[in-house]
């Protein structure tokens, strides 16, 4: 999986040897992905974008699925994304951590990410491994650390499940209002859900 | 749209002449759409498993996403849904629309529609209108015509964006515990979420 944003080098532009091929691949990659879905692209027309053969690409990453996983950014750093959720407390967690989804996805990139990925894991199973492994693993762990709560795999799920629900509704399947809604009045309605998810009482 | 699954004519096995080709060619598109794809599955393909020409489907249906809208079986008529989901008043209601859902998703047939039809809508525009369609057309209005809340359109994307995401969740990324959690569960969870976004207090 390709490092969060923050940790990695600066593009220089420069396209020598292996790792600048590399890199085009990834980009193209990223590209097509983002615009015509993963499905609809194939290794040839993402040789074709990078200006390589699609050979080239076998070699470097084997199978789409692999070139999927290596053109994902993760558009925040877990560690750092769960400090500013739990901020100063557990009473505005539910709040913290819709600001921040919606904060990213009105990132037009950040969201064509995510967004990729989500399409993507409606059709390929790898893809649906993506974004359990990082929900589960990486994104609520650290979280959970601080809240402590009871059940957190099924707090997390839960949590997980109004998240990609919103992403769907208002970003892949556009239902109005909800797609034009100012981000203060989403994160207003969706923050008490999260909440009660991540540490209100069970049922 | 094809008609609610209730009001449906039995089928009787027999395929004679052009309404035979033409439940046959939905039959098969229902079929591969549910196992492939919306989008990995051709014209051609969904003519070879009805065994008619692909020329033949174009003549019937015109494109495939018109073919997508006449295989879609709604299972469940909206009126008596909402009659349903309603009963005895506001009181139960997120509950209520939390157990038709979780009702309709644990019978596969009716599983695989609605999945079908979520997979197709992240990449096929035509497919996210039938779904906006039905969620805002359809399954809401008489509910709301019951419950007479403020901003029936917003609330309605909300519990839709927590029940798309449920389904994303559940059946489709297969995050765990919830996905091997007793629809009773999920149902206690889900339930404050919808009778919040159906009826609560707006924020």
């Amino acid at each position: 999986m390709a490092e969060p944003r923050k940790t990695r080098t600066p593009r220089t532009g420069r396209r020598p040897g292996a790792s600048g091929s590399r890199d085009a691949i990834i980009d193209a990659a990223r590209r097509l992905f983002a615009e015509r879905g993963y499905s609809a692209t194939s290794m040839r027309a993402i040789g074709a974008e990078a200006g390589v053969d699609a050979a080239l690409i076998v070699h470097f990453f084997g199978t789409k699925a692999r070139l999927l996983r290596e053109s994902i950014q993760w558009p925040f750093v877990p560690e750092e994304a769960a400090q500013q959720v739990y901020g100063g407390g557990r009473r505005n967690v539910g709040e913290n951590l819709a600001r921040l989804v919606l904060d990213t996805w009105e990132r037009e990139g950040d969201r064509n990410a995510i967004m990729t990925l989500l399409r993507a894991a409606t059709v390929e199973p790898a893809a649906a491994e993506m974004m359990r492994d990082f929900m589960q693993r990486e994104l609520f762990p650290p979280l959970f650390q601080r809240l402590n709560p009871d059940r957190p795999e099924l707090r997390a799920n839960l949590a997980s499940s109004q998240i990609v629900g919103l992403g769907m509704a208002r970003y892949v399947l556009r239902f109005e209002p909800l797609a034009s809604a100012s981000p203060d009045e989403v994160v207003a309605w969706i923050g008490p859900t999260l909440q009660r998810y991540l540490v209100g009482k069970a049922p």
